[in-house]
């Protein structure tokens, strides 16, 4: 129908999650903290955020570290996805009758892509901590983005 | 940092919007009707769509016709974007200072997925009539997702 493209990761999730047995599902409820390591070379891309804070005193991105606030939207590519899943059960569960994968969160899907809306804690450098994020250690991360309330909500 | 991958379309969005000259810049406020035409080939994967009206009479991806309810995310490829630039004017407003793509919503960034959170309005076999929707007629689609105010809001 279309033609291919591809994606470059642009950082990685550090988290104290280390398998899919420990991540919650779709747990936007867990308070667990953890990391965005955005690869150095995309830095620059980081200048600005956390911008409901008012006017920063330093620029993300230049190795400032400051405090930030609001949510922000992780993208990441789920690489232990079945991308030739097009049926899942709901959250897992057996007992559920199967539904298409664009009626579910579900991992699996032909584009493994996921959303993640989290809270943004802290911005230091290169590296933004980050609250409510259920993607396990060393998820790709392909895109960071403003939550919007009005676009989003 | 991390390996590439392949993002495949899973249809297209069809809309009386053309060209960029008339897309509204991020206009979830743009009350335009589109149509979001899933290739056949994964239909399937849209059986339970439109879940927020009760059990269906008819599955979706049958070929039948259901109204739906509630709102999806779309995710899009701007195949037109610059994936290299890091930094962008806000709204291409030039008098505004650049800000690094993350902080912004701009379709300039390293991986142009967009993210466009849309009413659903009916599902017609493979093709999904929404409103809100902010991309150009012709631009392919990536992934669908119910939206969960819950996760997303």
């Amino acid at each position: 129908m279309a033609q291919e493209h591809v994606v470059r990761p642009i950082g990685i999730v550090r988290s104290a999650v280390k398998t899919l047995d420990e991540a919650p599902k779709q747990g936007a409820l867990a308070g667990t903290d953890a990391e965005i390591v955005v690869d150095p070379a995309y830095a620059a891309a980081l200048v600005g955020l956390s911008g409901r804070v008012g006017p920063a005193s330093e620029p993300a991105g230049s190795g400032g570290r400051r405090r930030g606030s609001g949510k922000i939207v992780v993208l990441c590519w789920m690489d232990r996805a079945d991308r030739g899943r097009l049926k899942v059960h709901p959250r897992g569960q057996e007992d559920m009758p199967e539904r298409g994968v664009f009626s579910t969160r579900s991992p699996h899907r032909p584009n493994p892509i996921t959303l993640h809306t989290v809270e943004l804690l802290e911005i230091r450098g290169n590296v933004l901590r980050v609250r409510g994020m259920d993607a396990i250690d060393g998820t790709p991360v392909l895109d960071i983005k403003p939550h919007s309330p009005e676009l989003d909500g």
